[in-house]
């Protein structure tokens, strides 16, 4: 394809001059939000290496990691999810997709182990088949920011089993364990079966464990349980609850735990081991879930970004949502 | 490995706190330059993602996205070094690496197709074996700046052929074919037979040429000869020619072309066939290389890093060549 009139002439480029021809030549990209993040992505990274003047050899470093990280991740692993974990940019990204009103549940990171072949079961199921596991009572509920029951929302639940491995890093997975799905009832409620959770590293024989030891941080994460709630016409919520008193709990490697999120364990009593068919004696969580509308976060993140923007300088306007400069 | 007293406490991150939150447990890394290095990634790359409000969808495509480029990489195919051309980084990498101070040549990108197996040929052999090329004498020098001859320097070549491929892109390849090494002489000089280059796109079926295509750009490179020169004591050259006229002269994929590198061909006369063993009016080029010592490639490089970062207001002070905190 010949180069049309309006490409500009790329000729002569230095330290000072390639940032503005690149993001000019990108700028013939006819999608606005694409160009507008490509332009943001030019100037970072070229900043980057000149504050820190970077050299040819870490430079080539940097390109044989991302090699690595991509030629490691899999079906069932995803070493880039993993980094951006370990950078807080997950974090960062699930908070400015998921702003949470007070008094709704806040959100955590979904981590690379969510999958999607786990069984629909039954309320009051149990989830583990792992023997070794402490078994644990989960009773929850879930309800809107007005405490009423959200009914029919689907609920993934998944945990490690009690090595502290999830069923897809073993190598002779049969099929899903420690993981499962479930629909609230009409009262907003779910309960099941898991096992205690323990706190686990996160894969550390990859680039990015690598990366960490080189940094001087350790890889572990807090016990906790994920859950992700799904319904049309509500926020999706991507979240989990730690374990109270983890040795992990103020230094979680992914930047995932929130205080509101931390919970206490009890043990579940005479009457409740009959109700719920369980031993007596048994670990006991009871938590309760609260949804946002889409509406209303889509309202919240809207003018979260226009606060932000503002405060950023950026002269930006929001199409569908998402920020690209307004030229007008 | 349990957690250090040392360790920042990690709770309750937001958009506003996880930059500090990241750059502080990362600070426990006892390389100062890594932990410069990681404390401007973390920030431009959360700048990004707040500047951008990046969106989940966005930054799950772009996780996916270099998954790509690493899975489609090989021992003959690096797609992050393609990717650093098109995004102008790796422009920027060897202009801060190699300053060239007046008179000397400049260099251009190396690009993902140099190799380590090129045989070291005779002055005066040829380096093609692409019966389509249409034959190239080129007679060249090598010199100090100050004029002077600079022997046994170490000068890898090569170049597609006639159809726009290097040698490793032929699934078939049994051996090297279009590069070599050559030592030049006791003056200076070293000359050798190719093929007349060919503008060529960049590998366009993986990750990094769908990117360009999104973005309304072309794939092209102007038709040239890739050089590079080694020798002890001065400064690496990684360098090309490019063959005034081409169609991609101004608008080179990977930002290489300067004007100092674009030539003219000429043709073959009846005496220099003769002298050279080759066929009157073959393509001939011709061109003096300058190279410039370790020494002061080093001091121009120190002095231009020292001077850009006061410009940038950054306290840095250079350790091995390379900046880091000025923390005293």
């Amino acid at each position: 394809m010949p180069t049309s009139g309006k490409t500009p002439v790329l000729l002569d480029l230095t330290i000072d001059n390639i940032t503005p021809n690149t993001n000019r030549i990108n700028a013939q990209c006819e999608d606005r939000r694409l160009k507008y993040l490509m332009e943001r992505l030019v100037t970072h990274l070229h900043d980057f290496a000149r504050e820190t003047r970077l050299s040819t050899e870490e430079w080539m470093a940097a390109l044989n990691f991302l090699v690595g990280c991509g030629q490691i991740s899999s079906d069932v692993r995803h070493e880039f999810i993993l980094l951006s974990d370990i950078l807080g940019l997950s974090l960062l990204v699930d908070s400015i997709n998921h702003p949470k009103p007070p008094a709704s549940t806040e959100g955590s990171v979904l981590g690379p182990f969510h999958t999607h072949d786990a069984p629909t079961l039954d309320i009051g199921s149990s989830m583990s088949s792992d023997p070794e596991g402490e078994p644990l009572l989960c009773i929850c509920t879930v309800k809107d920011t007005a405490g009423k029951p959200v009914a029919g929302v689907k609920i993934d639940i998944w945990e490690t089993d009690s090595s502290g491995h999830y069923d897809v890093q073993h190598s002779d997975r049969q099929e899903p364990s420690e993981r499962c799905v479930m629909i609230s009832d009409s009262e907003g409620r779910f309960w099941f079966k898991g096992i205690r959770p323990v706190s686990y590293p996160i894969p550390h024989d990859g680039p990015v464990g690598k990366l960490l030891e080189r940094l001087n941080r350790h890889c572990w994460r807090p016990a906790h349980l994920h859950f992700m709630f799904a319904k049309e016409g509500w926020d999706n919520l991507i979240t989990a609850l730690y374990m109270r008193g983890d040795p992990y709990e103020t230094s979680d490697a992914v930047f995932g735990v929130k205080k509101s999120l931390v919970v206490d364990l009890d043990k579940v009593d005479a009457a409740t081991a009959k109700e719920y068919e369980i031993k007596e004696g048994s670990w006991l969580l009871k938590h309760d879930f609260v949804l946002v509308t889409k509406e209303e976060t889509e309202q919240l993140r809207d003018k979260n970004a226009v606060d932000a923007l503002k405060k950023l300088g950026l002269q930006l306007k929001l199409v569908d949502h998402l920020p690209v400069p307004d030229l007008d």
